[in-house]
């Protein structure tokens, strides 16, 4: 199987395994235990935490590991508008269902939507526009890349309007943390939210990062785990495997990423060579995420879930959009506002497994099951 | 290391640890995504709802899966609060901090807390009669097994005198799922929480189970995983390692809960023949849990921590109480009601891999490192 849907999930790192597999014999006890045994697995927690730290030039007191980026949004927000007396928020319609929604179930908030442009980018003049227009205390919630057509929001002028007007900024960097060089101390945003199985780690784990100075209420009550942060004894194993991707990550950074920009360039050339017909969705052509590409073709009479179980049936697995909406058969926001509503959206999210070949092989695919070329 | 501390976690299972290294390899894909990678991680994760839903039987409806059974506990009740408009909670004072902070910081609830016999048991007749002054809609929450003393609710009588009064009841059952024969079924509560690392399954993984015919709105908004219950991409391994450690529970039931019933007898009696200052705390020198024992010896002027060190360093991990409550040099509020001001408390909560041996041993450590017995 062809793997092209690395932005739904990645397969864990034999390190990751190995890593977790190594908590289960030695790591398991509970970390909140006095013991010997307890007090590894608390070790393997807090070094896990300073090996993030350090991959995110955050500091280790910045970090708080939980579940998913989806619980880290879920419970953060509500306490950062209750905590700062938030009664504004702008967004974006193109934001991940999980930022949307939240937003969308807190009561007494302003919800503003920033403009996007015909790419789907943030208008930033509009952004500070709004800003301006308000004077009311603010949160900006925008995702560092869209997850279905890899546009990469311009993160530090967003920072520096965010400052400009005092307002706070909370970033969705899922698709960013572990594929790019974040530097979360330089970048100043005040709160970010990543994922370890979107970057070849474990899956029920996410990394929430609050920029320090700021106090919070917990995410979950009990137990006080987390610096009483996040109640819950703690996931060891998926810790210490969240950690071992993100090391891995900057390991071979260089390497895999050229590697994967290679992959996408090639894909590129070849649909443009091959299907003139072809139309880029976003910025993906020559921009945005490195590893993403979201093109669309001219296929008639056949809808999203046919043309996704066609390449399945030819033994590529591949999505039109984000995972969450797969067997929806509508074309998702941002592609209607990128692309207006054509009858497709095909998303190519490679790794650094990818291969050429796998490329000329989904090219071949789709000239001889879609477009009837032989 | 001889490892008395079962009741704060437990080491996976080598089938636990087989079963999740398979979906490492075979089942990663986001189980959102149409494509047969997908699909297999889809099939996976309803597997193992089915099996956890045949060993507790329940409906597979009826079962979701959550990170912890404190996300369970902090997510659902504010739910059942709402849908149901509850007016009043009765709890004890001797809930796990999850439940017990979590229903402090519900707002315009009238929390009452019901009265404990000497012994640190639910007063049924207390119960009743709260009940019946109370024309409130009322949710009743109480823990199957008390999680430092191992006393045991008389669950049906509990569901009954909550029927009689229409409350609901919510049942935190970290303690007993995994470790006795439970029939959801029959048992007739209205929700259950069960934490998988309590039973040889992975850290990370609860169970929340909600008798079906009720309708909640999501715990997590996003994505609208677990039947639009809990957003946030699945964590496969864990759901299905959670299942496999109740699979082993369910197949070695008589043998291994035969054989620790027949280590915690033995260990009392020892106790009792060696040093006949011990008292027991609860009911759990004739009753309570199968595998625990908490029990009190005339320790002077010597701290619970420099206690659980000094076991620690003889080679033998314990504790004086729940994990959560470790490094905190006061006794539980379990133990306060049951026995006073007691200058300590030392938990035994064994497993099925303990052997006479280490009693023998652990008794040879109290003797000679404690009581100054040559």
């Amino acid at each position: 199987m062809i793997y092209f849907d690395n932005a739904a999930s990645t397969a864990p790192l034999k390190e990751v395994i190995e890593a977790m597999n190594e908590t289960y014999k030695t790591a398991w006890a509970n970390p909140s235990s006095i013991h010997t045994e307890g007090q590894r697995a608390r070790v393997a927690i807090e070094n896990a935490r300073d090996k993030v730290a350090e991959v995110l030039s955050a500091k280790s007191s910045e970090i708080f590991f939980t579940s998913s980026a989806t619980e880290a949004i879920n419970l953060m927000i509500p306490l950062i508008v209750e905590s700062n007396q938030i009664q504004n928020i702008i967004t974006s319609h193109t934001e991940h269902p999980a930022i949307l929604k939240t937003l969308q179930s807190l009561k007494n908030i302003n919800i503003q939507y920033v403009k996007l442009d015909k790419n789907g980018e943030v208008e930033l003049a509009h952004l500070d526009e709004v800003l301006s227009n308000n004077s009311k205390k603010t949160l900006v919630a925008l995702m560092h890349a869209n997850n279905e057509i890899g546009n990469l929001l311009p993160i530090k002028k967003v920072v520096e309007i965010c400052k400009k007007h005092q307002a706070l900024f909370f970033c969705d960097m899922v698709q960013t943390i572990g594929k790019y060089k974040v530097d979360l101390e330089k970048l100043q945003v005040d709160f970010a939210v990543a994922s370890a199985h979107k970057f070849h780690g474990p899956k029920g784990n996410g990394i929430l990062y609050i920029k320090s100075g700021k106090k919070y209420a917990p995410l979950l009550l009990g137990g006080s785990q987390e610096r009483n942060m996040r109640s819950g004894t703690e996931n060891i194993s998926g810790i210490v495997g969240t950690a071992k991707a993100l090391e891995e990550f900057e390991k071979h950074f260089e390497d895999r990423s050229k590697h994967i920009e290679n992959l996408k360039k090639y894909c590129v050339k070849k649909l443009i060579e091959n299907f003139p017909e072809v139309s880029f969705n976003g910025t993906s052509q020559n921009g945005g995420l490195y590893n993403l590409i979201n093109f669309s073709l001219p296929l008639k009479n056949i809808s999203r879930q046919a043309i996704d179980m066609k390449f399945d049936m030819a033994g590529i697995a591949i999505s039109q959009g984000s995972a969450c909406s797969s067997g929806v058969n509508q074309l998702s926001e941002i592609v209607k506002i990128v692309h207006g509503e054509k009858s497709n959206a095909i998303r190519v999210s490679l790794s650094f497994d990818n291969k050429i070949e796998e490329i000329d092989k989904f090219i071949e695919v789709i000239k001889t099951k879609f477009m009837n070329i032989n």
